[in-house]
């Protein structure tokens, strides 16, 4: 299996395409199971349309459904940091493309991309794995 | 790794049971892992009891937790539109299944559902693949 | 593929985390993926800090996302136990996690940990397989 850490920097946005990356990292190979995991507590990984407006949507449905306010228990961090511990339990950091012929079989509309609610640390972590026959 | 493209019909639902086509993909197979995909924008795939009534509480909750109004700023397609493109980040398009002895390790109420809310095309894809020794 | 089956006693946390668990299962391998499968209706697995009130944010929050009351058309079980088949849909029972030298390659703050809201069976199972090179 080999892999790949990609740097991200979420300072210009909370959710980054990393699409290419990832797609630049499978070229190349046959075919096979890319695994696309980050390593981090308060970051998920999602597959979306980007472009259209959605990514703003996103952010506003993660704020209605885990509001960053002072409800939580987890209190490290500035207000809100509670919630984004929960988000990696609905938007999972870990997610499997299959890949033939070296291309990710994403459909027409479908990005990967990286969400991150939490503004503390811009510097983030996104390995890239193939697996293939 | 084998793969077959699974075509679906979302007319009559819009929570279809695959776990019959993808477990006879993976039949005669040995051990592995099996990858299910949709290659769409507005639509995940879901490991759930079905024939309860919990597809239906599921349309419920959605429309609770990411309603079908005018609230989002993709505005292409129908009202609520926008609602659909925020659907596989909370219930991804990609999962994995393992497989022993060609049998899909489910849980006994365990069902592979596609879940997909657009109604403006009925037409999907499933992508189901299979990564052995 | 090599596997082994967990048996998970809930009685004590509606989250258990099986981190220590997972990395025994997968010590001594080599690269490949690690997937983690909770073969049960109503069971969830997340990547999520623990130890630091998080557990008990996500438990509040899943209250406030799919409550556990009377309005479910899944009516088998105790009142709420509808609720409990659709935690799947949002906290998918399948995960996948990289491994490398026989590492899991977790970030530092995530742990490999089972949701199950369902109090009527505290006696689960999680099925954890390496597929590697």
């Amino acid at each position: 299996m080999d892999s790949v850490v990609l740097d991200v920097d979420t300072r210009r946005s909370r959710i980054v395409d990393l699409t290419t990356s990832v797609g630049d990292f499978c070229a190349g190979r046959g075919d096979g199971l890319c695994s696309v995991f980050a390593p981090h507590a308060t970051a998920g990984l999602a597959l979306m349309e980007v472009g259209s407006g959605s990514e703003a949507d996103l952010l506003d449905a993660l704020e209605r459904l885990i509001p960053r306010d002072d409800r939580y228990r987890h209190r490290h961090g500035a207000t809100g940091h509670g919630a984004d511990h929960l988000l990696p339990a609905l938007v999972s950091p870990s997610l499997v493309v299959p890949v033939f012929g070296g291309r990710l079989a994403l459909g027409t509309w479908q990005s990967v991309v990286l969400v991150d609610l939490n503004t503390d640390n811009p510097h983030r972590q996104v390995r890239v794995s193939f697996l293939g026959d």
